[in-house]
């Protein structure tokens, strides 16, 4: 089938090409992933120059230092590109693993096993990286991918997608398997989001309003990854140390990203003992901290929290302070405000530990360890595909096996019912 | 949380019973079932009853035998469905599973265990068997369930309803667990749809039309179902007796259900060894046969096939026919046609068998076996929540653990990083 639509034709290539994907050998897989990383530390030029007419265009358009910062391709970070490729050839390849199977009474066989989905959209914005990062993962699971990167990267991604095709097709695979549609702009988005047929699973990466976006208008399946409202509730019994120092790594370690803690959840009886010194390393750090009443009281230089500080993602040195009356005030608050990522207890008492780990309706649940462990790496996945905030297919830190879907294989000698 | 708005009160009710119901034990679980299943029994006066006016309603809206055959509930068939919720209670309780788990190199222990989804929603058409088939699934995996079987089966539906709910509170859990929408029309069945953070997963079950509303209209996530093009390959190298007897089992042991084959091809080499007895088999058990060209010169009384005869799940005696040049021809035909349910083979042939397995994108793709074995019973799952087509979450014959999702538990002793 080849379709007059341009758009339609070239998510028609994607798919032709995932289905040689599917079947294709680790080895082969490993070549074309290989030839990736060599092809990008071979075209540092290249790539440096389209990132710069990018970069251009954002400074012409005030878009921010934070978002230009995210942009910005140089040496160093194509380097850190070709080895994240690297990285992933050195994951192992989930496609064909068998997931379960037995011998029926009537003799016949069944065996779960991997299968890739066919061809993975993906939906981001700004972020050049992501654009080599979800083709290597694409690859290595056998899936073929149709790349929505945003116009601001537009001269970066096509530029990377082109290296991608040249790259893969060297190795004897079907170069076709990746391919972008930011020359199709908003519309193009919109027609990734109700392709069925051409695409079997959407991940959108970026802000909660694109992310939104994604799941409402979609009718492809998608893997919601996510925003996070991360909490730490410290209980009345917590261990001022460890309290201490899982806050402030929870809270500073790495502000911007999603697993970072946004709310600090602090027991009445534990406040006196330990708030003034929590908020006094919080804001030695420089965090700006805002509070209810009770933490305000405690602890001078406290902002006004309200409504909008218990539902923010602040990705910044900004955290909301409560004081609560018991555990189950803190389990109502985070039912209430948590986008159900990652939320902590810190705690001495056995029956409190386990109550949070049962009660609490997120990803991830923990109790004395900081909430910057929700990752892939930290897991043991190598890399990692996202974080799945969504309860269907896969929750919380998704690895490659994550990528596939699974087919029943079913091996008889003529039985009928 | 309590909404003016009655569907979203409903709603409500349903998600906050769901809460309370993802921590009790099996054993109140069971007891809740044991209630319903007795419950049954002692109400069949009460069922039948209002079974009663919908099937009157159905005559005068001349809704068809077929459609009146699954719409009534006589006391043998209430006594069915008690024996079925018993069936469930003997089900393994997919929840609190450790499905893995490790500990990492910094002594912080991880696990995935399986939890609710919390409220599943159901939309399906004129089967109140269906009513308490989900409700029992659903309770006991944990998950709250809201229910919209159609108005043509709406008393029946409500009277169940109530008993389930009633049943389940003289077992000491929350009866509003289980909830009917059916009172809201078609607009409850669209708010249904859209009602993201009541509902965590959809689960439509009925015609292929009734489905593809339901995944281009929903924002909640969906589990398609499925509707069959099921097709079975007779390879150049079949034996003969097995040809036969899978391809007549496959067509004739129930045709109305989604894993019975509603095309046959046939390799051209093996068209004149088979096919003519074939036809006569098929045909000898009331089987009409429309065929390509080639099949028709080879056997009289084949009708004439056309686009429509190869894209129809037909749920009745009839089944297209093709003669096809090579395995490549036959994999092209199932890739254009089929609804990615279930593929069997064939075949004597190692190579042809391997290939067939490996390259045809069905939830499940056999070899010598009749394709009525696609279902979670025949799979050893006990009950079957349906048969999914979709790759995302699950993909084939869905048993209790397809009904739950997981989350990790991260146990430290104050690590950060």
């Amino acid at each position: 089938m080849s379709h007059a639509d341009p758009f339609l034709a070239r998510l028609e290539r994607a798919r032709s090409a995932s289905k040689r994907l599917a079947t294709v050998t680790t080895t082969q897989k490993n070549a074309a992933l290989e030839s990736i990383a060599s092809e990008l530390e071979d075209s540092v030029d290249e790539i440096v120059a389209a990132n710069a007419i990018d970069l251009e265009r954002g400074r012409a358009n005030a878009i921010g230092e934070g978002l230009l910062d995210r942009l910005r391709l140089d040496t160093d970070r194509i380097r850190g590109l070709a080895a994240a490729v690297r990285d992933v050839i050195a994951l192992p390849d989930p496609v064909g693993e068998v997931v379960r199977g037995s011998t029926l009474a009537n003799g016949i066989q069944i065996s779960q096993v991997r299968v890739p989905f066919g061809v993975v959209g993906a939906i981001y914005e700004a972020r050049p990286n992501v654009t080599v990062d979800i083709a290597a993962l694409s690859l290595k699971s056998g899936n073929g991918a149709v790349l929505r990167g945003g116009s601001a990267a537009e001269h970066s991604n096509r530029v990377l997608v082109e290296l991608i095709q040249r790259a893969v097709s060297r190795a004897g695979l079907d170069g076709d398997a990746v391919q972008t549609i930011d020359e199709f702009g908003r519309e193009g988005a919109s027609r990734l989001m109700r392709a069925r047929g051409f695409i079997d699973v959407l991940i959108p990466r970026g802000s909660a309003g694109l992310i939104s976006t994604v799941v409402q208008e979609s009718t492809v399946p998608v893997i919601e990854t996510g925003s996070g409202v991360v909490h730490v509730y410290v209980d009345a019994s917590a261990e001022e140390g460890m309290a201490v120092s899982v806050v402030k790594n929870a809270k500073t370690h790495r502000p911007s990203v999603c697993n970072a803690a946004e709310t600090l959840l602090v027991h009445r009886d534990a406040a006196e003992r330990l708030l003034p010194r929590l908020a006094r390393e919080l804001m030695g750090a420089g965090v700006e901290l805002s509070g209810d009443e009770a933490s305000r009281s405690a602890v001078p230089g406290v902002g006004v929290a309200d409504e909008e500080t218990w539902a923010t993602e602040h990705h910044a040195l900004a955290m909301g302070v409560r004081v609560v009356g018991s555990l189950d005030e803190a389990l109502a608050h985070i039912e209430r405000y948590s986008t159900r990522h990652t939320e902590a207890i810190v705690t001495q008492d056995y029956a409190s530990a386990e109550r949070f780990l049962a009660e609490v309706d997120s990803a991830v649940v923990m109790v004395n360890a900081s909430t910057r462990f929700t990752d892939g790496g930290e897991f043991g996945f190598g890399a990692e595909v996202g974080i799945s905030t969504q309860k269907l297919h896969a929750r919380g830190p998704m690895g490659l096996p994550e990528l596939t879907s699974t087919k029943w294989l079913v091996r008889g000698t003529g039985q009928i019912r």
